[in-house]
């Protein structure tokens, strides 16, 4: 059986076709311009290659209430070419084929669950930090929803008392995409992430924000495993000291084997950067169930 | 068909039949004291009452993983003499009935989506503040769990720059109990909770760190509803007061229809401090699923 994949970012569209193990056959990327030049793009490259569903995780806000109006739209985004926009529906219409939907971070957090580092839990989560931070939850099969969908990127945290950057999110000055996203490493050292890798101040403040965020998962979700993904956590360094922060803030107060053995409770995605299109692969299947 | 319930806190344990309506037939409540001599007195009350299954709500933390040696049992708690205490097993040897197994703030949660201010929602939570903070986790049917269970009273917050109180959590100086609970109340302003009702301050500051943890939980959760119990919740002076702040903190980031009529995104319990035994009532009924 052969199924679609749309990964849908603000930056790029990544399109793939694969099989019901989450084998990739084809993927291409393409620029993400406005819906009247992109989405016909997305259609023509589907239509004739007979998938029998597709997957799409999408940048957000969207709207995944089944029993709403507005539900498979892209909704509140600062891209405002984008904003509002019936991203199922209009796709819906041109390939005729079911058509699974999340956010982009729960279809990683899916596809990590099916195939990567969360298989066979119950319960997991999935943190991409890189442009933006976002958080994927994967509860007992499928991703988790609500009234809307975990913006756990947005979590706000305890300054460091040294920390003078005012933050780079609009709403929050002191979130964790406002504090650790890579523009903000980019904008408070006056470097990008990448050309900062031997500066230990920079990776211990990185820590610090990220392990404040991972404890308020743990306390809240108590995932089974962490994973972290995106390009900030291609900084391997990051790993142990985020680990070390984590269990000092929880400070012996959760007792599982897991917290017990935290190299393997916090750990970087298996999927090589393909959890997100596998995770599509994933939605699509889900929705034939 | 008749129903027990037993909420078994740190300080009383509260014992009940009822029937599957959550109509409660009869109420006790006995002194929590050591196993060897609250337990028998708990077999004696339920032993002749011919329940069809019997739910306990209890305080923790325990284990709620069916598959472990230890399921049913109150694990790591600092009251020793009931650390490592198989209170499922022995009370299911003893009665031979199904028993439905929770957290206490887990049943609450359960009672309210049952029969309360979140019923009909697929999801929400309930979020106890008295001795201690405790939050229970509703999603599609049943409690969350998760590696262990939520242990969201323990969330980390941002100290209010004047507030100099230590903190009253052994583990955690800046937690939502460590800052926020009863005891911290008290310690803080020399009085007790109830005797502080006119002192502004008091209220603001509690709203301060309430509304920290409530925004967190949006974001991570992403509740459909949001109930506030407890002792310190009777203060209802705390309502507004916890409602704008969360509005503050989330500065327009999440534009729901219900964060936008936060009167009734935010609200109290609404079964009069029986939603933690009725919550029990509903989990003896889901155990005969």
């Amino acid at each position: 059986m052969l199924f679609g994949a749309l990964e849908a970012g603000g930056t790029k569209m990544v399109m793939a076709t694969g099989n019901e193990n989450g084998e990739i056959y084809e993927q291409v990327s393409i620029p993400t311009e406005s819906p009247e030049v992109t989405i016909p793009r997305i259609i023509d490259y589907f239509k004739d290659k007979e998938i029998t569903a597709l997957g799409i995780g999408s940048f957000g806000p969207i709207d995944l209430d089944k029993n709403s109006d507005t539900y498979g739209y892209i909704t509140s985004t600062p891209k405002l070419a984008w904003a509002n926009y019936d991203l199922v529906g209009t796709i819906k219409k041109a390939l005729q084929v079911p058509i699974g939907f999340d956010t982009d971070v729960n279809g990683s957090a899916l596809g990590e669950a099916t195939w990567g580092s969360t298989k066979g839990l119950p319960t997991s989560i999935y943190i991409t930090i890189g442009t933006g931070v976002g958080v994927g939850v994967f509860q007992n099969g499928a991703p988790l929803h609500g009234m809307l969908h975990p913006e756990a990127g947005h979590v706000l945290l305890s300054r460091h008392p040294e920390d003078t950057f005012a933050g780079s999110c609009p709403y929050h000055p002191n979130c964790l995409e406002s504090l650790a996203a890579g523009p903000a490493i980019e904008k408070r050292w006056g470097k990008k992430a990448i050309d900062l890798k031997d500066n230990t101040k920079v990776w211990e403040l990185e820590a610090y924000y990220i392990a404040q965020a991972l404890v308020g998962y743990i306390l809240t979700l108590s995932p089974h495993r962490i994973v972290l993904g995106g390009g900030v956590m291609h900084q391997e360094q990051l790993f142990p000291l985020i680990r070390t922060q984590v269990k000092d803030l929880l400070n012996g107060y959760i007792k599982t084997p897991q917290i017990e053995d935290i190299d393997t409770y916090i750990v970087p995605a298996a999927l090589k950067d393909n959890q997100g299109i596998m995770g599509c692969i994933q939605l699509a299947k889900l929705e034939l169930r």
